[in-house]
């Protein structure tokens, strides 16, 4: 039997942390936030199931939880050709995905979430829905692919017509017109790369925003966008809950960075692994091509090396990959100089790949910075790239009077402007059916993404309490020192507070 | 607490049924294959440990199980500078992977396999191994990145030298020279396509073969290639087994159909999917630049259709998608020749992807054909590319009066010839080095693979003894008749008869 | 001074024989076909003016020709802000570019023609102008890129709006609707392969096609299409012509088999040839894979062997290449199968490209197929790529017993569907604009393209009275010779023969 | 009758304007470079030869010029089995190819170059051949395919065995060690970018060079390189005439930026083009994703803006090309921003391609920056990328308040990386076998190149006398203007002073 967050004991201590951790997180003032409707609960208190064997399910909302009295239908799949002949189509109501799959015989069960897919009854009626789709932040291959398949998906799967696009990000909602989408109008944007909606950061205003759906009609609120955007939905969420608007949001979690937690990968970062890939075979080439050649390849990744550590990884030209999360010095024993005299004395030549966001805190002792941030709140990051170029230089032409030869790629806007992969078109697919399926269902205030390989629904404190980040003290970095031979740059307290947090990725 | 197979009663009835399965596929006659050894089990038995909640663990042989005493040394990792600073870098003794993901709160834990990873103890010491790799059967995308990394993480890792290279397949066991490989001479392979190690289809000679690797004094052997390439390698652990020699047998899944079951997804199987595409895309062009105009596309899938219904959902281009797993028929109602002159009546042009191994029982009508098989034992098919191009042609010309003009293109050497992309590129990397881990560590008669994306070690019979098919009752083919709004071509019957098959790909 | 055809004795023959020779060419019936008009030239007769030390101007047909008294107005370039800082954007009135420009100290002057460009005055007012443009025959590279700058070549430069597309070929004259086509339905039209207007084969009916060309109120026409296409276009200008319509015809010839006489190269080529390369290197992938392995490609090629020349000369992985114009023979002495024994006992494997066209006789002979034609007239071929797959394989499996792994890829379709590459683009820009410059200065009845560098109006007679070869007796095929090691397959009747054609390609 | 410069009065002027003009340019002193040898002619006079009706030849220089007596023999290529069927393979003796063929009926003849290719007698024997290739300044794709094909075209054409590649560019002659070039080792060079032998700017010191060539018994040495390696190649050829040393020197102009006058375009260009698209694309992708977004493109292009503007002619979406050419102003009427603005209000976004030598005097002013060179002598640029984006972003935060987003792709260090295309490559064979065959035939002090589509031998001092240029006053350029609807940034003083300058290329 199914005991909800509020009446089980048992639980409460970890709901207790996850609120907090969320509150803090979001950003709210909980003097204001939390007008508690219908006698319901209070809306961050995440919906915890437990069950046999340590087995935890951590719900998403759903649109009942605080409207009584909802209508439901049977669900239009049932009657569509492609679908009828599918032997149990829907999912099953009690279907959760295991978060932990690395046991031990006798491990408990653990976290799960809820298995998105059709449900047998929906929500919505077909001629009800008036959607809308929003895209904000910076651009990522397979942005279209998702509009594109959430337009089909609610036309084809639910007959769905009235789909709005929201121009330019969250201040589309109050100051931009609306664009119509249709099966049509968006048939062919999957081969196209950026977003036909078009993008902005910041812009979020929530009272303005939920005025604007409220005003507009609109009850289903598909956002696509990073952390910050995905901050946004979960305030936008909680405005809607507090209002009682029979609205379901579903947020689609964009990065090219690959930086959200839970889900195995966000979409796009196959597109972009490939295509860095490029840029490192170029400086490759130019390496090779000149006595003390150093080519140098700067990639996407502001807080997190993955595409770094994949298209190293997937390269194997690079000689060494420098990302946020591991700390590196230039100068002295075990540092990169060093190492790059070494790897140039050895081999004649070498490649190195680094993230823009990695030796920020170097960048900032050289240049005094301040803490200035974009209009998404993600903090401004000095060019790492070219401040490493002159720093290499400089060092080699006065200090060392070794002359090197220094090429800087900068593929950083090549890369998030190709178009998806078929990996990530299919990928993208499973997303917008998902969260279609979801909103549908009467579920919101959930993100979708594969969690251990199969799509689920997520409510948005979990991806956004923190950042999926490369651990230097896993498997899969080992592997990248193992394979470029660079220095760790690591003290030992370095490992130790490395080894605090905890390893998602699969290896 | 362990419990072995052997003296677990209650688990008593699954091994029986696998492994009386496993002796029907592998074609052993059970008279003369299993001599037991040192008084261990019976080789064939599945190693089954069960645990608490209803785990069970599907366990790989070890050397162990067959020669007493082997002496075991520190894993020479630990002292390796790229992983040493690495906390917890070995994998856990106990550590496991669920196969069964979608859960709910009641089930029981169901079935897993052992977690893939270096382990604190190896029963090689690194100037003892001398290690073979072999690749057999057609060619896949990133095998030369399976060759590189086995090379390199042996060298690299364990500091092991002799790794020799068997061209041409199992048969060059016994009638070709080798070649040595070093990092050295693998260090580029993984941009080309192809296998330098040269490959065939058959060959297989266990007695020969097992009698050449003693004589050259091989102690670990590593097999990449297809089903029947991993029913060969299970023959040969076996008679190693046998002749109780200490040599570790390792098997890299290699089908570019993605046809095996248990693993995730096979390698090169992203790779050709991308290429896929680009067919796709040159059939739409001609299709779309011409009355009546019909693009075919034949690809890759003798017994499994993935490949064609991924590059479908991936180009979103395609009418019809026409694979092994779902029948189909050409006249009368509902039938394909109706659809296409639906479909060009509404649009004018039309897109059909047919797997080459699609309506083979359409096609032994039409020509009689007998049941021919090539050297791996697989079935010979007949073009249907070129058969069903023939078929439509005449329908329209001489039935239908209606002028249609098709295309077709053919391109299935093209996509399997191609180097593998970076997502499958470090896919193979984590491949090899989980297979050499697992050598090292004394497992052997096992395969490599992801399983919900982590890698583990999987026993030969579990992915030799079916294939892994697209399941047309299943939410993936319901979505892709939905894109392409094909007809399901099945009766009542064929829905039951699919339904009785199980899902196990991600959805 | 200026001199006439009619009114010079001195190149009378030389008119006389190439007149005959249009004559027999367009297929027009000389009784019917040339009634003077106006008291001007027999249509037919080429425009010939001589000059100093043997300078002879073969010029194309001018709407002045024969209709009196047509109004000029000043080129509306000479407004444009793009053209107006252009120092003499104008061409010249008496530029002319030589056709022959290898030569000799006293080698006579020799063939020019009329230089491509912009004239001061031009014969159509632009809101006059009601332009049409079709495509016929096969797909090639670059036709939407023609199309566009055709539309936008009139739109920007001579303001012109009224742009027609005819639908699916010639045919789409008088049994479809046209389309409007403005800049802003094709701006990005050039980066998709393909025809936006559809084509087709046949259909050519000079009576209706001019009937509706008057009745459309047309009065530029801009056909692009291989030679078939130019022989109907210049039928369609004797028939403008006859009826003395102020109608402007212009060809664009397109062949992706670069078999257009006097040009230098057609548009599309260096895209197929490019593309060409991507089989020839899976091929050789599958090749060197394998024992004895044989990769065979075909390639376009009709008549003409150029893409297979050339992707042979690019790709350098090629053991031999088959032409139409180099004839072969497969067993005996010299033949096919003795080479490919030789190369597979020297090498282990080969590559073989052949044409399309190639082969054509020994085929014939094999099938005893009749002689059919296409809808265009072309010959239809039989797929001579199966044949001579099947051809090897029995001759290696019944007669020599060596067992052999041929692999055949058969690219032609994925050839032509690709969008033009940058070269094509640039170029397909030029010929438009020149056409487009043409017909508003008045010229009719001619073609476009680039003679030895420099873009000229050739009268059709001189494109369509012979194909473009390889010359096999030339320095090219002898380096392609040199490349591929391959026998030459020629008995000195062949030398002799193949002599007597002429080499117009850069070597 | 063949006249020489020397005894022909009537073209003495020519030849002493040109010869003035080269001893500046090649930067020799006067006073101790022209030493007769063995009663020779000065050898910086070109070898003019004047014909018929205004003819000149501009001769090369030949070994039998300054050697009495020189043997020769058969050129083995009669006896080749590739070669000896073909007609007329050896070029006329007589064969010149015109510099100018838009001519007018009454034209002189003008100037004309000695056509490349075999001669049917050599200057050495095959086993007296010791080669050198060396590769200089920047990379540029080809390089390999170059190299490969002298390698290839000395051993296969001629045999010769003995060749050598020179590492690191001029100062690889006396620094370092050389490699031994075989048609092995090169097989596979012409898939990499780069260049095998590596290069570098500067190192040229003509005595220790010459010394080396004579130390090491080299007769022919291939230089491949841009302008000023060229004029380095002409002052070893000037070395070793005045030491009388029977050695060929052959140049193998090279340079992305298309810059070299005379030859029809230079290698690599074609795919450089190509691939400058790709970073348009991307940019084109950024700025329509985002409210005034302004994608900014750097591209090659030091002194010529050819890359710039056939990459904008072939993307056809790039809104404003700047070249070094053409100069521009930011602010005002008629400049940039006023531009940019007027585009942005009419469009949402824009791209702007930038050439890296264009706008360099503003950047001068603005930077107070002093004319630095590099170690080739090419001027020092300051970033104009990074510079422009600045003052666009300063210009609209500050003084226009309109909030744009810049983002700036730096391309140029992929673009010289990539291999060469079909195109390219086969270009670079004929240009390699011209400069082979040339060098067999005891020619000397040339380079090799296509002039109007023909392989031509020309004197060095043609090719360095001068930079090849966008003339902004010619078609190609109105073009480019109408295209992209920029303003021409043109004063009537510019327009007078580049109308100076001579158009060379096709239009």
């Amino acid at each position: 039997m199914e005991s909800t967050m509020s009446n089980s004991v048992s639980n409460g201590v970890v709901a207790e942390i996850i609120t907090s951790d969320v509150k803090k997180k979001v950003g709210l003032n909980p003097r204001n936030g939390f007008v508690s409707m219908g006698g319901l609960l209070n809306n961050l208190k995440p919906k915890i199931v437990s069950g046999d064997f340590g087995y935890i399910l951590e719900d998403v909302p759903h649109m009942s939880d605080y409207i009584h009295h909802l209508p439901t239908s049977t669900n239009p799949l049932q009657y569509n050709p492609a679908y009828s002949v599918v032997k149990q189509y829907f999912v099953d109501h009690d279907d959760s995905v295991a978060e932990k799959i690395v046991v031990h015989k006798n491990s408990p069960r653990g976290m799960h979430f809820r298995r998105a897919g059709p449900r047998q009854r929906v929500y919505f009626k077909s001629d009800e829905v008036r959607a809308c789709i929003v895209t904000c932040g910076g651009l990522c291959p397979g942005l279209n692919t998702v509009i594109r398949e959430i337009v089909c998906g609610l036309h084809h799967m639910y007959d769905v017509k009235a789909v709005l696009g929201i121009v330019g990000g969250y201040r589309g909602f109050y100051s931009k017109n609306t664009i119509s989408l249709t099966p049509k109008v968006v048939n062919d944007i999957h081969k196209r790369g950026g977003t036909i909606l078009g993008t902005s950061r910041g812009g979020h205003d929530t009272k303005k925003i939920v005025d604007n759906i409220e005003d507009r009609g609109i009850n289903q609120v598909y956002i696509i966008g990073g952390d910050g955007t995905q901050k946004g939905a979960a305030v936008i969420f909680e405005e809607i809950r507090r209002r009682g608007l029979k609205v379901a949001v579903s947020g689609i979690p964009k990065t090219i960075d690959n930086d959200i937690p839970v889900i195995d990968k966000s979409f796009g970062f196959d597109t972009a692994v490939e295509e860095a890939q490029r840029a490192i075979n170029a400086a490759h080439v130019e390496a090779t091509s000149i006595e003390n050649g150093i080519g140098l390849v700067k990639l996407m990744g502001r807080n997190s090396g993955f595409i770094a550590m994949y298209a190293t990884l997937a390269s194997r030209d690079v000689d060494c990959c420098l990302i946020p999360e591991s700390p590196f010095y230039l100068e002295g024993p075990g540092g990169l100089f060093e190492y790059i005299e070494k790897r140039l004395k050895e081999n004649g030549h070498m490649v190195i790949v680094i993230a823009e966001g990695a030796g920020q805190e170097l960048l900032s002792e050289s240049l005094h910075s301040t803490d200035q941030q974009d209009a998404s709140g993600n903090k401004l990051l000095q060019d790492v790239g070219l401040w490493i170029s002159q720093r290499i230089k400089d060092h080699f032409s006065k200090r060392s009077k070794m002359a090197i030869n220094l090429k800087y790629i900068d593929l950083m806007y090549m890369i998030r402007a190709v178009p998806g992969n078929a990996s990530d078109n299919v990928y993208c697919t499973l997303l917008a059916q998902s969260a279609v399926h979801g909103a549908m269902a009467g579920y919101t205030g959930f993100t979708v993404g594969p969690v251990n390989g199969r799509h689920a629904y997520i409510p948005f404190h979990r991806i956004i309490e923190k950042q999926h980040k490369v651990v230097i003290t896993d498997r899969m970095w080992a592997r990248l020192l193992s394979s470029t031979n660079q220095p760790s740059f690591l003290s030992t307290k370095d490992v130790i507070e490395a080894g605090k947090t905890e390893n998602l990725l699969n290896c």
